[in-house]
C-alpha cells in the first residue's frame, strides 16, 4: 500500500486486483458498498469514491436497484457500440431471400464458422446424452406416442418447471408446452395473437429467424432502439405502442441475439407494466438465458408478469442438446390456443427426444455441464475479444456481452458488410452481415460474429484475416 | 359339377370358391379373362359371363385398364354409401373449435377408441425400433445436428427414395425433405403455394386436420364430390377449377381419410392432365399408402406427374413408428420454397428420430412388418364389418375400404351424429362425427369409425352398443 495515495484510491486498487485475479469475474455481483466498507474498514463515502474509480476504469457497473456488477472485459482498443436508432416507422419485412442467399453461400463445414448461428457441437455432452437416449429408447412406453401428445412428456415438463422455479418464476408443469425447438414455439405464439398486417414491436437489430417469422405471417415490424448493454428502450417502445397499433412484442431480455444485451430488472418491471396497460402480449425469446458466463441466471421478464401476457420460449438446443429439437413455451393466458396451434402444425414432438432429455435432466449433472459450458464460452469470448482488439481497426466498436456466444461489431462507416461477407467467403470465413438483422435493412456497417467454437490458432488467424479485409475496404 | 348348370355358372362357382377359401383375397388382382379361360378350358365368352356373375355377386370388380380385382367383403345387410354431393360453393373454414371440443370430450384411455385418428400402438414393432434407436443414439455423429438440417438425414432420404422407386415413382434423395410428421409437411406445402383468401379444392368429406390447416391459413375450401370407392370426381374438380380460382388441391389418392376410397390410375392420369392445364399444384397426402390390406401398393398420383406440380407427403407414423414424428415431402418444383419454410418454421427435424428410422429401414425387415400389419388390419376390418352387419340398423351404409383403418358409415337420415357422439361418450365409446370432416358442416348423419385396434370382445360389445344407440335415435 502506497501511503501517499488517498485512501479511496488504495481501496479501489485493492478491489481492482480482486477482479484481475478472477476472485470476481465478469457478471458476478460485486460486494455492496456497505460490505466493502466493512472489509476495508473505511467510511462509506470512501468506498463510494473507490467504486466511482472502478466504474471509470470500466471494471464494474451499477445496475438500478440491483447493486454493482463486474463488467465484461474491455477490448483494449475498441469502445462499445451506442444505442441503436432505427426509424420508428412500420416496415413490412422482406429479409428471407437475403438470409437464404447468404446462408447458401457459406454452406459447408470448410468455412470458419464466425457467421454461424449455432455453437460448436463439441460444447455439449453428446456421449452422455447418447447413452441416456439409448436407455430411454429401450424403455419407451408403448403408448408414449399418445401420452406425449401436446402438451408433451410430463417428466420433461416437470424438469422444466423445476428450472423455472430455480429462476424465480412460478410456472407449473401444466403451463408448459413442448415444441420442436424454440423456433416452432415462437411461430406458434405469434400465430396465436396476430393476424396478417398487424404491427409487431421488436428490438433493433433483431435475430433474422424472428424477422422471417414476421415476414411469413405478413406482419409489419416496428424496430425499437436497443442498447447493446441494457437491451430494448422501454420508453421508445411505449412511444411506438402509442403511435402504432402494436399487437405483440417479441424480444430477448437476456443475451439478445445479436447484441448480447441484457435488460435490468427495473426495466423488465417497467416493460411489464407498459404491456399490461396496453394489453400487448409479449413473446419472450429466452433461448440464451442459461449461457451467462458467470454470476447468476438473469431473471426472465415472465418473473414479473402477473397477468399472463408473457409467452416465455426456451430450448435445450443452446444449452444441452442440439439436434434433439426440444423447445418449449410457457404461454400464460395463451397456453390453450398455442397448444391447439401446435397440434394443427405438427401434431406432437418426438417422444424419444422428449424422454431422453427428461431422463438426462433427472439423472445427470446438468448444472455441472452448464458450469463447464459457461466457462468455455467466457474463455472463447476472451479469445475473440483480444484477437479483435489486436487486429480490427480502431474505429470499430465491439459489444461486451455477459453471456451467449455472439459479438456485434460496428465497423467503420465506409465498410459494407455484404461486400465484406463476399470477400470473407473467398477466404473461407463466414460472418453474419448487419442487414440480416433489420427489417429496414439497416446496420450495413455491422457484423455478428460467433464465439461459440473452441478458440484455436485457426480462429485467431481468421479474425486477423477479417481485420485485414476490413482495413482494405475502410 | 352339376351337369344341369350352364357352363359359365359352373366356372363362376368355382372361381367364387377360390375367393371364399382365401386363395384370392380382397384387393388381390384376379386372374385375367384369358388366364381363367385357359384354367377352366372354356371359351373366352363363357369366362366373360362367369366374371359378370362374380361382379353381380360383389366378389370382384373391373378397374379401368387394370383388370379385375377381388372386392372387400360386403356386410350382409349394408350397402355402400353413394358418391357425396357437397355444394360447389367456396366456404371459409371454421371447424377447429368443434374438432377440439369433441376431442376434449373423448380424451383419456378409458374410451373405446372408435373415434381415434390413430391406430393401436400394439401394431408396431416398438421393441425392435427401441433397440435400433438405442444403437443409433450411442453412435450419433457429433455434428449430426448440423448435417441433418433440412433437407435432412441423407441415409433416411435414400431409404425413402428406395420406397418411391419400388412404388414406380422417380424421386431422388435430393427431392425429399424430412419433416416433423406429414402434418408439418402438408402445412408447409400449403404455405408455399397459397395466400390468405385463396381457394383450395378438397375431397368431401376430408380429414379435419387438413380442414384445420386450411382454416389456420385463412383459405377458402371448395368441396368436391367424392366416391367412397374411387375417390375424388375429377370432372367435378375440373368444373370447380373453372368456376373458382383454385390455387391448390389437397387430396388423398389412396385410402382416403375418412372414406377409404382409392383412385384408379386412369383418373390419376386425368387429374394430372387437368392440374397441368390449369397449373394448379397438388398436395398429395399419401399417409395410408402402405396400409393396403392385400394386393400391391397403389401408385401415388406423383407417378404420373411430369411437371413437378405434385407435392407428395408421406410418413412413418402410420406404418412403422408413431411417436418418432418422421414425415417427409417430395415437393417437386416447390422443393426449395418448402424447404425454406421448414427452416423458418421449426429449423430441423430431430436427428435421433431420423437416424433411428434410417437404421431400421436399412437393417430390418420393414416389408415383413408391413405384411403382418396389413393382415392384422384386414382381420380387424373383417371383425368390425361383421359386428356392424349384426347390430347396425338396415338403413345404414358402410364403406368397404381396401386399406387404411377407417370405416365411414352413413346412418339413417334422422340420426344426428353429434348427438350420437354425446350418447356414445356416456357409454365410454368414442366416434368421429361427420361434421368434423366438412367445411360445410355436412355429413350430419355420418360417422367415422377406427378399426386400427385389435379386435376384442370389448370391441364387438362396443359396436353393438353403438348399434343400439343408433336404433334408439333413428
Amino acid at each position: 500500500v502506497n501511503a501517499a495515495s488517498p485512501r479511496f484510491s488504495v481501496v479501489a486498487k485493492s478491489l481492482a486486483s480482486a477482479i484481475r485475479r478472477g476472485v470476481y469475474r465478469p457478471g458476478d455481483r460485486f460486494p455492496s458498498l456497505r460490505q466493502s466498507s466493512r472489509t476495508h474498514r473505511v467510511a462509506l463515502g470512501t468506498t463510494l469514491r473507490a467504486y466511482a474509480e472502478l466504474e471509470a476504469w470500466g471494471l464494474i457497473e451499477a445496475r438500478v436497484r440491483s447493486g454493482y456488477f463486474v463488467c465484461a472485459p474491455r477490448s483494449a482498443s475498441h469502445q462499445e457500440p451506442n444505442r441503436t436508432k432505427p426509424s420508428s416507422q412500420l416496415t413490412s419485412v422482406d429479409v428471407s431471400e437475403l438470409v437464404f442467399r447468404l446462408l447458401d453461400e457459406i454452406k459447408g463445414s470448410e468455412f470458419l464458422p464466425l457467421g454461424s448461428a449455432f455453437p460448436s457441437t463439441e460444447l455439449f455432452p453428446l456421449d452422455t446424452l447418447g447413452r441416456v437416449a439409448a436407455a430411454a429408447a429401450r424403455h419407451l412406453h408403448p403408448r408414449c406416442s399418445l401420452r406425449d401428445l401436446p402438451p408433451g412428456n410430463i417428466a420433461l415438463r416437470r424438469a422444466i418447471a423445476q428450472r423455472y422455479w430455480m429462476a424465480g418464476c412460478d410456472v407449473d408443469p401444466e403451463d408448459i408446452l413442448i415444441t420442436n425447438g424454440a423456433m416452432e414455439a415462437i411461430n406458434l405464439c405469434l400465430q396465436a395473437v396476430v393476424r396478417a398486417g398487424d404491427a409487431v414491436a421488436i428490438e433493433s437489430p433483431t435475430f433474422y429467424g424472428t424477422l422471417q417469422a414476421i415476414e411469413r405471417l405478413q406482419l409489419r415490424a416496428v424496430e425499437i432502439p436497443t442498447d447493446p448493454r441494457t437491451g430494448i428502450d422501454v420508453e421508445a417502445l411505449a412511444r411506438s405502442i402509442r403511435k402504432h397499433n402494436v399487437k405483440a412484442c417479441v424480444l430477448m431480455s437476456t443475451f439478445q441475439n445479436p447484441l448480447g444485451s441484457s435488460m435490468v430488472d427495473e426495466q423488465k418491471r417497467e416493460l411489464i407494466e407498459l404491456l399490461r396497460r396496453h394489453a400487448v402480449p409479449l413473446i419472450e425469446d429466452d433461448v440464451y438465458a442459461e449461457l451467462y458466463h458467470s454470476g447468476v441466471r438473469p431473471r426472465p421478464i415472465k418473473v414479473f408478469d402477473q397477468t399472463g401476457l408473457v409467452m416465455h420460449c426456451g430450448t435445450f438446443s443452446k444449452s444441452l442438446a442440439p439436434g434433439y429439437r426440444i423447445g418449449w413455451v410457457a404461454a400464460g393466458r395463451f397456453h390453450e390456443p398455442v397448444m391447439r396451434l401446435k397440434m394443427m402444425t405438427s401434431i406432437a414432438t418426438a417422444s424419444l427426444s422428449q424422454a431422453a432429455l427428461a431422463d438426462y435432466l433427472r439423472q445427470f449433472a446438468f448444472e455441472r455441464h452448464l458450469r463447464t459450458l459457461r466457462s468455455k464460452l467466457a474463455a472463447q469470448l476472451q479469445g475473440m475479444t483480444s484477437a479483435i482488439g489486436d487486429s480490427f481497426p480502431a474505429g470499430c466498436r465491439v459489444t461486451r456481452p455477459m453471456g451467449g456466444y455472439f459479438l456485434w461489431i460496428e465497423l467503420p462507416r465506409k465498410v459494407d458488410s455484404l461486400r465484406l461477407h463476399t470477400l470473407a467467403a473467398r477466404e473461407r470465413i463466414s460472418l453474419a452481415p448487419g442487414p440480416l438483422f433489420s427489417a429496414q435493412r439497416g446496420y450495413r456497417n455491422c457484423v455478428r460474429l460467433n464465439f461459440g467454437h473452441p478458440w484455436t490458432s485457426e480462429m485467431t488467424h481468421g479474425v486477423r484475416t477479417l481485420g485485414a479485409l476490413i482495413r482494405s475496404v475502410s
